[in-house]
């Protein structure tokens, strides 16, 4: 058993490989469930993000890190996709309250460095929101990693393998998501509805000169649940993408987890 | 395209594939990511859940059923097991909360017959307080489906197969358990590690004699946080539980799909 | 007053019977106000559970008990009986809520071992709810006593005096209910109305080979809010079950209150 | 059964009583369990509360009204009880929601005029809050009846009858709740502990001269939980005010009742 | 900076005046936006409160209190004027809560002693409600101020100067009112629409004479959303009245500030 | 009173006035009030989207809009700046249900096209998640302006008048901040206490590399709760772009309230 090394895949393990562990930092991977268009499974963002944490902290424990990873959770947020079928949804305060609960969970496990790894954009801002609700917790680091193919900052490689430009163009199931898909479920992708899909926008000009955020209603804008160009997507693409992310995510899991204790971390 | 099979999986299918099977069935699958002692892994019920859903709705809609199954919900109640490590969990009200959004998602996508499918003990009574508060609602059919082998009534497999019956002596993370893990995850079961655990019991004797429900802390009732011998577990035993229930299950499905329309089902 | 009795019903105790009693131990009755068919009140559960706890409660206190019971709590859940008239309900969670403030009160008191007593069977899952709910506090025993004649697990009386077994034919509103307030309250009975009152099953049959709960509609299960045959039904027999049953349960409140004080109570 | 008189007060109905009265007003009375100084028992508000509505109610009904009484709630509000034992409580918030509860059910069930009768001093201004949060529920006519002695407006008696006028003086547990209890439960007076107990004031003068509402510590303004002289308290002087409050009740629920529907009720 | 006076005007003031202010008591304006009637502005309450707790409070200041003032909150209860235009309103619970967390948020700066100026009458038994909820915790001191010209008991100024006693006859937009938007926001009243308008009340007499409180639809009861006879309003009463109650205030902030903290105060 | 103008201020405006205008869009100000550092008053926030909304509506009801500001929310959210004295916050869930409550209530009143204006950036994403929230609710426009200077999206007005970019450098509390209130309330600024504040940053370099989104504890961030170099802020400058925000602002009002009604709107 010493020399078995520990994924910090949490429903992948034993209570005794956990005590062995003795995790200091929690990932919680949050998916969705719902339309990507005729070519793409509803798990989508659900495999997407799974399959980028758990790499993550593979790699991330393997190099000394003292990470966990929750299961993913894939039931999320997609009430502005009334107008499409089967988008799995909670309502916002509920889904706001199991997050809440978890990051509550894990301060009860002493934990104290926890990130949200979210793959689903309609999630985005509701996290935010929580991140803000919970930010009267002192001593409590609570991060947002952010969907898509999220990249380092000072990575050029989207621009360099893609086509279209994310978000503009590589909309949802767009080029990336395709391609991403080919890389972590082929299986799943209908290859023979790889296509163009249109993209629609507001008619009223001042709503985006005066940056004004609206919640668009998705069948309105994404009438097939897909948009844009996918026709160069590929699995080489979203290797590429997938590797540079997952390093560094990795790197993030290893700093923050080995970062000495402070009253004011991380400043 | 016309002539794939649609699984009934949500989250491998693509939105086509919805329309075309045109679902007025359910399933809802709940896990649950908690210690299950040294042998098993964290995610004992989120993969019996998902495998025996899976299967049984494909082969529910093979035989012509519309019938659709949400995503493993796996993070869900522990709250007796604060004495034990990393038992995920959100509260009471949030998980029940969040169990009454999903199945006004479904209303809302016009399905009027919903099974909760759940693998955990301790949302049982949860899930039927749930059934309760949806009572009022009037026009929709919400069933609970029971944890463990969950074979049917009439079936007299258990005790053939099993040296350890259930709930008592087979307790969690028991015989059937480690059967059921070597058949379905073998390479998450720590073999080594399958062994005989102790099971604790109150010391109140009337509390037996009355009938009293409690809630035991899972630390005093399975120190191990696994009970009972497992030695005599094997794949074998639980293809053969995994089977009927399937089929069971498949047959459930079929009829609940097929029946007519009615203002008084299932009446 | 040093002579004086306490009863420990604290309706009727004054602020320095309290004080002298000094409780630890607290039994908190849940009644209910619904149709119980042509004969019987709708008080029907709440005078059962009233007279059961304050004559256990009595008995346990005249031999060394230190035990209070709070006043019954006579409106509570029927949402399926929404087809008949006037069954009293709040809403699962407010009356959870409403269960769960109750608890916060008697802890704060000083109270550390809780016993709900509960009459009315649409209760008893949401109830068990509220236990699992409060199951992660800390050094509180919390325990719920079954709805019905509730003896004790050895005994073998109902068998004898009961013509109709319970659940099934000696239903709501059945032989037992009706001998009991013919015995509690035979004012309040419509001697004319007892008779044999018709009881409904659903039609999909595999729902009960395979296990499946649900909340039956009212209306659509008992018709006439009553069912079972309830000619055989007499005050003797309801007698003797009252008899046997609250000395169980003085039993019960006196081996709880004289147990020693634990970290780990019950276990 | 058609000669049968319904009275009007639900738990002691059947099915059948419910159908012949087809009421169109309700009662919803609610107590309190809570110190009332060494003579009178706890439960005195909720005796009190219910013996007037079931008088009243009777007394309607017998008139013609097509009233119904529900049972008496007796846990509410009484958290500036916390320096005296067991004045038994649910939170403001649950409270309401149970209230609010309760009149939705009775709007379901087809009772457009309803009013809640409540005993206890504690409850008043959260009552109120409860018509305010229901006020903008078109077609329902919503009221509370004060509690005390409740009197009509136009009544001399209690300044006739009671030596201490009300509330000063004759405060909490003082002469008309002593001499009620006289009149209405008699063997649960503590007859030799009828006396003068302290009734305490706030020291800041500006308080009262700048009418600021606060609400009072119980334990500090009435350190025995009764205050005021009870000594010249008597069942004669409680039976006089209980006859007149009860045909002042039971004109109004006449009226209520007969009143024709309009859409401006009670304008 | 040594020299300047600090007024106890939290919005006007900096961080630094913060500082050295110190403050050890909280006062807390909510007004109101709703309709007035022909002549008077929807902000009326807002406007009233601000004047009376901004010239309050730094009187009181200036006298050596350290008092600090919020703004005012301008959207509160108004949900009886669903019959009338752009009554702003939030609902019960949510205005409940939402002044909890006012109280709390004040707690944690460590103010004990808090008083709520409400100058809306729509307000007032929600925030009685809200002084029961808070009622529970110990050691804050949580008071409420009425509304309307709120003078000194003692006071009988406005027998002088009102032709119209309030609340009968000086309804809503009447006398009083309009003389204090005469004083307070001339540029904003329409002086070609004060006038008469009319006040209805209900048909039932019983309701009146058994002191039965309801919440009354505006419209019913003041279809111009003003009543009264404000005719003789002027300026010059307003600040009459004005400067009396200023002058009681100050005095009551003065008092309440300057008294020694004591685990029972008020008492 | 035909000619006169309506501006459209709710507050200011009479219950005809409202009618005369009889709006079909609505805009609801959020400010904030907390420390500003040693310069600014804590109002700043409300300040500053008071004067931009109401200038901004009076232009757009001119040229013929129908458009109606509420009065400006002045407690909003700041539980990050728990190390910093007296920043007026309620709780994330109470400020949500609030906005969602106004949002409610506009809809009552037949508004379908609401836009929220908030100027304090701990409100910006919480506000997201209201609309999140709202997303499902079909046939409202629900949209959110930015906080800051705000100015169109083509404007380049700020790189030519500020020399601190925002928000690097030029941060809360800094030159544009400082500019604006010399500006709207000069009387309310510290002229000598205008200086440069410090800007602190986190240590961990992956976190901004890897584009984590995290709250920061603003007292760490800031730690005299304003930060950058605000020596060059001046009156003119504000002015320059008040004028410039409110003109586009206007725009969009008259654009959104003309706008013909449409189930699409706004694609």
């Amino acid at each position: 058993m010493e020399n078995r090394h520990i994924s910090g895949i949490l429903e992948e393990m034993t209570v005794e490989d956990v005590e062995r562990l003795d995790p200091n930092l929690a990932l919680v991977p949050i998916g969705s469930t719902e339309p990507h268009g005729p070519a793409l499974p509803y798990g989508t963002d659900s495999f997407s993000v799974e399959a980028k944490c758990y790499e993550s902290i593979k790699r991330a424990n393997f190099r000394g890190a003292r990470a966990i990873c929750l299961p993913v959770q894939k039931i999320s947020l997609n009430n502005n996709f009334y107008g499409l079928r089967f988008a799995c949804r909670i309502s916002v305060p509920v889904f706001m309250s199991m997050v809440r609960d978890i990051v509550r969970f894990l301060e009860g496990e002493g934990i104290k460095r926890i990130l949200i790894a979210n793959s689903h954009g309609g999630n985005t801002d509701v996290l935010k929101a929580v991140l803000r609700d919970m930010a009267g917790e002192k001593g409590i680091f609570l991060g947002l990693l952010p969907p898509g193919p999220a990249l380092p900052a000072s990575s050029g490689l989207l621009g360099k393998v893609l086509e279209q430009p994310i978000p503009a163009g590589g909309e949802h199931g767009g080029e990336w998501e395709t391609s991403n898909m080919l890389f972590l479920k082929p299986g799943l992708v209908r290859k023979d509805r790889i296509g163009v899909y249109p993209v629609n926008h507001p008619k009223i000009d001042s709503l985006e000169e005066c940056l004004v955020t609206h919640v668009k209603p998705w069948h309105l804008h994404l009438p097939a649940s897909a948009g844009g160009d996918s026709r160069k997507a590929s699995s080489e693409k979203a290797r590429a993408i997938f590797e540079e992310g997952v390093e560094a995510w990795a790197g993030l899991l290893e700093e923050l987890s080995k970062a000495p204790e402070s009253a004011t971390f991380p400043f």
